[in-house]
């Protein structure tokens, strides 16, 4: 089975951060603040972490809160505490909670949501960025509405980059609910691999309200994607939240690990310097992908992202479920049809997420070769069945 | 300041562990079932840390959920699980929840109780365990308990050890909640530090009911506190409970900081030889601490413990505030009183839990003769009042 259903990255890719494994010895174990990292405690994370987080995400150091391993951990914790904690909290509010979803979009974040029993509303997402327009109407009359999810830097599944007029939009948003938050998923910040890096949007301080936006971004698809580094950057007062939430359930994140990743990549420079690698890995994937659709032309669209991890591939409608099932049966799995859409409705049943990084060159093109020759033919039953009725 | 609050190791009981640091090189990143501790993935964890963890917890391998690093997550998550998850959820069967709570007990146990909304009723801790009598005969009445917290082995803060009777009672408990689980928190079950290690009463196979407990253990306290792997033991039925709840929020843990455990420790002989090690620096500190306690036989009591983390110490009636107080104008931090007693009171007033392991050998001769001198002048001042009145 070649498996191209998750962005996860290849083992060529977590072996250029190999040197990190070994990096902190015996005597390297104080950070600046001479807190013992191998102790307890530090629940809001390491300083060192918390300026490199802030150079990544464009905002200030003391606005970051380092967690562990995973920014979706992070993700859900902010809802959870957005939901039930202090006399304000949504749960305790009466009606049903909604989130503004663009879409296609990330099946992990839409999981949280309906975790937690959150209504959905799917929003188009263009070329650059969610359709402000829609979202400005809805979200200005619906006080029920309480966040939206936003990956602005090459978004997931499609690629895009938020543009800054788009981006200037969201920052200036009035919504009904004076308690939206927008959950702003750079995990994409520094995940260029062919041209410049955009330069992160200050969401953070050029928000009208500053307690909307909260940030997020990791080190899963830079060092080691199952035992990194992840951190989420707001105002104080969603800090507090946040870090009053999670008091409860621990005395605090693994801080070696923090100093591992801060003695490794130093700054910005350090971990740019590393992406730079890791594009001369990416970028060949998916320029094969992409050369293998563009026999598909008449057929189908898709993407071709600067950075990220994923192509999104558009069928003609009627056809995501029908490629996927074909190719599982064939031999290759790709990301379940739906998936990319709140509650796995795709309304036209056509986006089918590409994950191209994981698979070896060779896997890739014979994978994608099956993916090609499955959508051809699954187009061409439709042009049969429109003869035959 | 000498702070004397919480359950820290010292320095030098971390730096026991050092070699762990630097133990897993690039070469070395595969699991023994060939999975790239690297990549993503392996919700429930690698099989040799559940391996060592079975051992150290007396209970098969395969019956164990290897977590990152805090067990109190991994208890926060499981409470959560049954709260809310699935048609039978705690939350959704009307009437509020209650759990059993041997006190003196865990402050952070407590903690995350009331953050749950979860009403806890304190049983009395004997010196062989909670006093069976009194908990059968309340389970039995009450289908509103659904829980009982237990540290089986040098619990905290008395260091007392549950005794094989004690153990086979609850085993055998008939709780009117069909739903009721054991909350057996074996934080201590490797450390003892004065004589031979007890071995981990069987609860899983033992337990009339295989649904009703759920194990925890970690290595906070044996590598590195604040970077070490926690873990969870249970029924088939709990681990996917838990597994269910958790996989919305997370990929998998840090798979490298387990196996980064697994080489270092290798085993429970591994474990064992390592705790003997820290005994030899724990021991000299109970000792010491014990040693100047000794001049206050007429005015409290106090437990003297083989293992775990604490001292549990009780004054006269009502100066346990008055003492904790008094010390922390004197320069030396306790652990708040009440602190170990749900919603954090103490009915009595006087029960102060002492930790004796962070501090050096000087810095606690010095905190414990303060602790001494004040306890002896507190209770001076009663019965100068008393002859007053």
């Amino acid at each position: 089975m070649l498996d191209m259903s998750r962005g996860k990255p290849s083992a060529q890719q977590l072996a250029l951060a190999n040197d990190m494994l070994t990096i902190l010895g015996p005597n390297d174990c104080v950070t600046e603040n001479l807190t013992d990292a191998r102790n307890y405690g530090g629940l809001d994370g390491i300083m060192e972490m918390k300026r490199i987080f802030g150079q990544m995400l464009n905002t200030p150091a003391e606005s970051v809160v380092v967690g562990d391993n995973s920014s979706l951990t992070m993700m859900y914790h902010m809802i959870a505490a957005c939901m039930f904690d202090g006399d304000e909290a949504w749960a305790k509010q009466g009606e049903r909670v909604k989130f503004l979803c663009p879409a296609p979009g990330y099946d992990r974040h839409f999981a949280i949501c309906q975790k937690f029993g959150i209504e959905m509303l799917p929003v188009p997402l263009n070329d650059d960025g969610p359709d402000m327009d829609i979202v400005e109407q809805i979200i200005s009359r619906d006080a029920k509405i309480k966040g939206m999810w936003c990956v602005p830097v090459y978004s997931n599944p499609t690629g895009i980059v938020y543009s800054d007029e788009v981006c200037g939009r969201i920052a200036a948003l009035q919504p009904a609910a004076r308690d939206f938050r927008l959950f702003w998923d750079n995990a994409y910040c520094v995940h260029n691999f062919a041209e410049d890096r955009p330069q992160p949007f200050d969401i953070l301080r050029l928000a009208t309200n500053p307690d909307m936006p909260v940030l997020f971004t990791s080190f899963s698809k830079i060092s080691f994607a199952g035992a990194a580094v992840a951190a989420l950057a707001a105002s104080e007062a969603n800090r507090s939240k946040y870090l009053n939430h999670i008091k409860i359930m621990t005395v605090g994140c693994d801080k070696l690990n923090q100093l591992r990743h801060a003695r490794y990549f130093n700054n910005l420079d350090g971990v740019l310097n590393h992406m730079q690698k890791m594009a001369a890995i990416v970028r060949p994937k998916f320029e094969a992908t992409l050369d293998i659709l563009s026999g598909l032309e008449d057929i189908a669209d898709w993407t071709r992202p600067k950075g990220g991890y994923f192509i999104s591939f558009n069928a003609k409608p009627g056809l995501a479920v029908k490629i996927v099932a074909e190719c599982k049966r064939q031999g290759v799995i790709m990301t379940e049809a739906g998936a990319t859409f709140p509650y796995g409705n795709d309304p036209l049943d056509k986006n089918i997420r590409i994950a191209p990084t994981y698979p070896s060159l060779d896997e890739l093109t014979q994978a994608m070769k099956i993916f090609s020759r499955v959508a051809r033919q699954e187009s061409q039953k439709i042009v049969t069945r429109g003869l035959c009725t």
